[in-house]
């Protein structure tokens, strides 16, 4: 899997994925009120308009990038009828070329686990049947529980040739609470990252591993130690944008290739027309701004990795 | 919240919940059948042979305890029919008087951490109206974001008078990776319980926290050093039974009273037709069996509390 994201990331020239996390404030107000009027003011409305909003931004941005994150929570908040929206944003997006990185954050015991990478990356197997489930191409994991709690998603890299990226660093400000306490004379994280490269030894795709690493953009010198330590691990890298980092503060995160890691924006694409910068877009371009802000942060990346 | 569980403990006499995490190998042949015959091999057919399981098991034990843990992780695995199935189950596990505890052991930064507190003990706000989405009591969090990615959970114990059990030392042998690992002298979990100590401060409910503690019971050392550390914490314990621990390896999670946890048991109640101690029931009267396992179960606690 790592090296489709790999050769999707060189041809489009964009190390970039798009953040689906529609929030209802991003959603303009003729769209809430063409889904409210269809559905009501309810789950069913509300995953109607996250999926109108999703596919006009998809529609105008997927030949600029090779992969989407959609954040499964901004689904499951609507219950069954947004989750099933979480699906067929999906399958939109595979159907346009796009890889789909599920955020799921999902880690458990290790049969639990067995069933969410099943569910997420893999398929089930029903009678005798197998059926694909939610059908991404990668998710991201939560490591707390240890390797048995990880190695079924692991497997399911294997089984059904696809990817997963293990929170390492989050990008969060309270992400060093636990994860930079010190542990041996250095921080937790490094300790997730030995075990991110030992369990990515078991999954390699050419040169990478399928397991990869989400490593926060807010924490720039932290990217590169885990860039350093982690040579085959490619990074899932959160936090550009709305959440203050800056192309130089990632850059670190790449290697003296420019490879190795794809940026996560969300909201600072999604909700680009909220913004000043893209503000004469107005709300019913909202998709051109979305594509706008996109090629400036694909131009801004790209000259952040060139500078460093 | 947590007084309603202690009051509905004290009238059951059974400090137990059921683990309703169905597999399909634990559902008799004739339920397969069913199901299958009725939607086919098909995650549809899976649903229902879960919800038909499930329902038999809830009917014959409902009056014996004060909740149920369904995992979700069981019903994703099937996708959208799945999770329809984990919402009628805690719907018709509400409707027979028992609290409903949703192991999702969900966390993500805190405004992904709010969907998710709004999806599962919380109600999402659609337009002007505000609506439940699974509607559970409590639910199960991940701390490894720390407290921006717990935050959230605890305001919606108090807005909604729900509760959350964070991950402190799970029950699985590769729990030991990071949760054991020493910081400043003590294992992380410790550090971990500190903040579940802090956190759960800001919502309590009588003497104890609606933010309770995930203690596994096969650690029994652990849980009587957390008992200790946590006196006004509530434990949600698995590991009873099919994971190995007895009545006395968790006695150290109750306080002098017996009081301060419930033990869950999952397969060891819901498969106990498929052990040789209840095997004359029969795969016909498997719900029979897992009211005698329960019975068995409770007795067992409650002479290891008395010894103990």
């Amino acid at each position: 899997m790592i090296s489709r994201l790999m050769k999707r990331i060189q041809e489009t020239g964009a190390p970039v994925c798009v953040g689906l996390d529609p929030q209802l404030s991003f959603i303009p107000a003729r769209i809430l009120k063409k889904a409210f009027g269809e559905k009501g003011e309810n789950p069913e409305g509300a995953a109607l308009a996250l999926w109108l909003f999703n596919r006009a931004i998809v529609d105008s941005t997927f030949d600029l990038i090779p992969a989407v994150k959609p954040q499964i929570a901004m689904y499951e908040q609507f219950g069954i009828p947004g989750l099933t929206v979480y699906k067929q944003t999906i399958d939109y997006c595979r159907s346009k070329g796009l890889l789909v990185i599920g955020d799921a954050k999902r880690g458990d015991i290790g049969s639990t686990s067995g069933a969410y990478a099943n569910a997420h990356i893999g398929q089930v197997k029903i009678g005798s049947v197998s059926s694909d489930v939610f059908r991404a191409d990668m998710v991201t994991v939560n490591p707390y529980l240890g390797t048995d709690g990880v190695k079924p998603f692991v497997d399911a890299c294997n089984a059904y040739d696809r990817g997963i990226f293990v929170l390492v660093k989050t990008s969060n400000p309270s992400s060093g609470e636990f994860q930079d306490r010190l542990v041996d004379g250095k921080p937790l994280y490094e300790h997730v990252a030995d075990k991110v490269v030992e369990w990515g030894r078991e999954s390699m795709d050419g040169e990478w591993s399928n397991v990869g690493a989400v490593v926060g953009a807010t924490y720039p010198e932290t990217g590169k130690r885990l860039r350093e330590l982690m040579p085959h691990t490619f990074f899932l890298v959160p936090g550009y944008g709305a959440q203050g980092a800056t192309a130089k503060d990632l850059a670190g995160c790449f290697d003296k290739d420019g490879r190795g890691a794809i940026v996560n924006s969300s909201r600072g694409i999604i909700a680009a027309y909220k913004k000043a910068e893209y503000a004469e877009y107005g709300e019913d371009n909202f998709a051109e701004a979305s594509r706008r802000a996109l090629q400036d942060m694909i131009a801004d990346l790209n000259k952040g990795k060139a500078e460093s």
